[in-house]
C-alpha cells in the first residue's frame, strides 16, 4: 500500500497580505527511503513569521520558496521506516521537511528529540529555534545587566515569551508589548514579566513610559513599524536594540517610514539585526541553558494549535495578523 | 587698559534653518585670570555640525546652550597672561571657550598644543576632535577588515576626509559621498579615495552601486536622510553603520522618514550611534595614531576659513548647508 503525502505548495506570491489563494494542496506518494534515509510521518509543523519573507521573490536571509515548491518549515515527526542505523521506527525527530504530512529525509539532516524530557512540540518552541533565537539575541546582542530594563514585543509569542522569562531570571526588569488584555494578563500573571503594555489600547508611548520608569536598556524587537519607532524614543544612552523580526512590515506593500532614527545618534544606541542561523555552531550551548531552565519549571509557554495540514495556510495568516496566542503550531497527526 | 572680549551669544532658538537672527554679538571686558587661571586670546574657532543640536532646547548628547549664553565650541589660542605655573605667555592651547575672542580659563581645562609639529588649526581638525571621531568610529565600531569597502558621507569634511584616508591606509576600498564635482575630485585625487559619488548628481543609488561593486561593509554616516536610507539598501551581510552625524536632519522641522530599516534585519547590520566623548579616556591613543600618519604625510586635509568672530554665524550656516570645503574654521586673530 502506498503511503500518501499531503503537501502545501506555494501557488503564487502574495501582494500584501497572504491569502489562501497563495497556496495549493496536493497529494503525492510519500516515496520510499533509500540507503541512509528515513521516512518520517510529521506530527507537528511550526509556523513562524519568517515564512512570510520566503514567499516573496526578493533577497532575504535565504532563498525564496519557488512557485510550486513545498512551503518551508520545521516539523517534529515519528520515524516510520528507517534505512539508517541511527534511527529506528518510533524515534521522534526534528526535521526541516516543510508543510507536508510525510517526508523522506536524509538521516544526516535529522535530529533526534527526547519526548520524555519535554512534549514533542516544545522542540519547535521553547526548546527549538524560537528559544535559541531568544537566547542568543538577548544575551549576545542585548547583553543585559541585572537591574536593566528589557522590553520585548510580541511578548506572548514563541520568541518573546522566552526573552522576557530569561531577562527575569537574569535579574532584569522585563516589560512586554502584546495585543489585547488577555495576552497582557498572561504575560504578567503566567510568565512573570513585571509589566505588559497593550499596543491596541491606543496609548503605546505613554503606557510604555509608565512601564519603564528608568527608560529602556534593551529592546528585543519582533514587530517593527510603529512599535519600534516608539521604542526609539524611550531608549537609554548606550542601549541596545535586537532587530529579530519586523512582522508589522511583512505584509505591507509600502515599507514603514521610521521617523525617530535620530535617537540612535543622540543616545548612542547599538541596533543589530539577527537571524538565529548565525549562531549555528553554538546551538548546543543555548539548548543546554534553555533545557536547564525548562526542567526547573522556569520557562513557561503556551501554544496556538490549528489541526490538519489543510489549515496550515489559515494558521500562518492568523499568525501574521497576531491572532495566535503563544507558539503557533499545526498538528498533523 | 582693559582687554575687550567679543562674544557670540545664542539670542533665540532656530525654527528650522539657522539664521543670523539666532545670534547676538556683544563686547564685554575679558576679565583677569585668578590663581590657577590663564587669559587666552583665541586664534581659531572650530565650527562643527553638532553645534546645531546645542541650539535646540531638546535632549541631545549634552545640555543645550541657554539663551543669552556664549555659543559652545573648541578654540586654539595663545596664552597672554598666566597665573598658573604650567602655562607661559606665548603657549598655544586647546580650549573649550566657545565663540569669543578671549577667555579666562582654568589651567586644568587647557591642553597645550605644539605648533612646531603641526599648524595650530590642525588641533581642531585632523589632530583634534574630528580626527579622533574618525579614528574611534572607524576602528572601534566599523572594525573594517582589509579588502572591505568603507563608504563615508561628507567625505571632504573634517571627519569624513580622515575616515577615508584611514580606511585606505588600513587596506580597504574607500568610497566617499560629497556634494559637487570639485569636492569629489578632491576626495579622489588629493585624498586618494578609490571613488567619490556626487549626491547632487541625481543618481545616488546607481552611482553608489557602481562605486561599490562588492557592496558595502562599513558605512560611516555623517549626513543621514536620503543618504543613509540609500546606503541601507547597499549594505552587505554583517555590515556596520557608524551613525556619527545626521546633518541632513538637523535643520529639518519634520524628521526624515526612513523606509529601508528592514535591511538591518535582512542583512544583520550592526548600526551604532557614536559621540567621541564616549572614548574620552582613550583620546591619547587616537592622537598618537593620527600624529604618526600625519607626520608621514598620509593624512591630508583642507580648511574652509571665515575671518573674524562676526562671521562665525555665517560660517555655521554655510557648514550646515554643506558649503564648506574641508574643516570649517573661524580665524579670530
Amino acid at each position: 500500500m502506498t503511503t500518501m503525502n499531503r503537501q502545501v505548495l506555494l501557488a503564487k506570491r502574495p501582494q500584501g497580505a497572504v491569502t489562501e489563494d497563495n497556496f495549493r494542496i496536493v497529494d503525492v506518494p510519500a516515496g520510499e527511503p533509500g540507503t541512509g534515509e528515513v521516512l518520517v510521518r510529521n506530527e507537528w509543523l511550526s509556523l513562524d513569521p519568517y515564512m512570510r519573507g520566503r514567499m516573496n521573490d526578493v533577497k532575504s536571509y535565504v532563498p525564496s520558496v519557488g512557485i510550486g515548491e513545498v512551503m518551508v518549515g520545521q516539523t517534529v515527526g515519528e520515524v516510520v521506516l528507517s534505512r539508517d542505523s541511527r534511527f529506528a521506527p518510533g524515534d521522534r525527530v526534528l526535521t526541516s521537511s516543510g508543510w507536508q504530512t510525510h517526508a523522506v529525509a536524509k538521516a544526516s539532516d535529522l535530529h533526534k528529540v527526547d519526548i520524555r524530557r519535554a512534549p514533542a512540540s516544545c522542540y519547535l518552541g521553547v526548546l527549538g529555534m524560537p528559544g535559541i533565537t531568544a537566547w542568543f539575541g538577548l544575551f549576545e546582542i542585548g547583553a543585559p545587566k541585572p537591574g536593566e530594563t528589557v522590553v520585548v514585543s510580541a511578548a506572548s509569542g514563541a520568541v518573546g515569551s522566552v526573552v522576557g522569562q530569561l531577562a527575569k531570571i537574569h535579574g532584569c526588569r522585563a516589560v512586554g508589548i502584546a495585543g489585547g488584555k488577555a495576552k497582557c494578563d498572561y504575560v504578567v500573571q503566567e510568565l512573570g514579566f513585571d509589566a505588559c503594555v497593550d499596543y491596541k489600547a491606543g496609548a503605546l508611548h505613554g503606557d510604555l513610559r509608565a512601564a519603564c520608569p528608568n527608560g529602556v536598556d534593551v529592546n528585543f524587537e519582533n514587530v517593527g513599524g510603529v512599535v519600534l519607532d516608539t521604542m526609539l524614543s524611550l531608549m537609554n544612552r548606550a542601549s541596545r536594540i535586537i532587530v529579530c523580526g519586523l512582522v508589522a512590515e511583512y505584509d505591507a506593500t509600502t515599507p514603514y517610514a521610521y521617523t525617530r532614527l535620530r535617537s540612535v545618534l543622540v543616545n548612542r544606541i547599538r541596533m543589530q539585526g539577527m537571524i538565529v542561523f548565525d549562531w549555528k555552531d553554538r546551538y548546543g550551548e543555548a539548548l543546554q541553558g534553555l533545557a536547564e531552565r525548562f526542567a526547573a519549571g522556569k520557562l513557561k509557554y503556551r501554544e496556538s494549535v490549528v489541526v490538519g495540514i489543510d489549515n496550515a495556510p489559515r494558521g500562518l495568516m492568523g499568525l501574521l495578523r497576531g491572532e495566535n496566542f503563544g507558539k503557533q503550531l499545526v498538528r498533523l497527526a
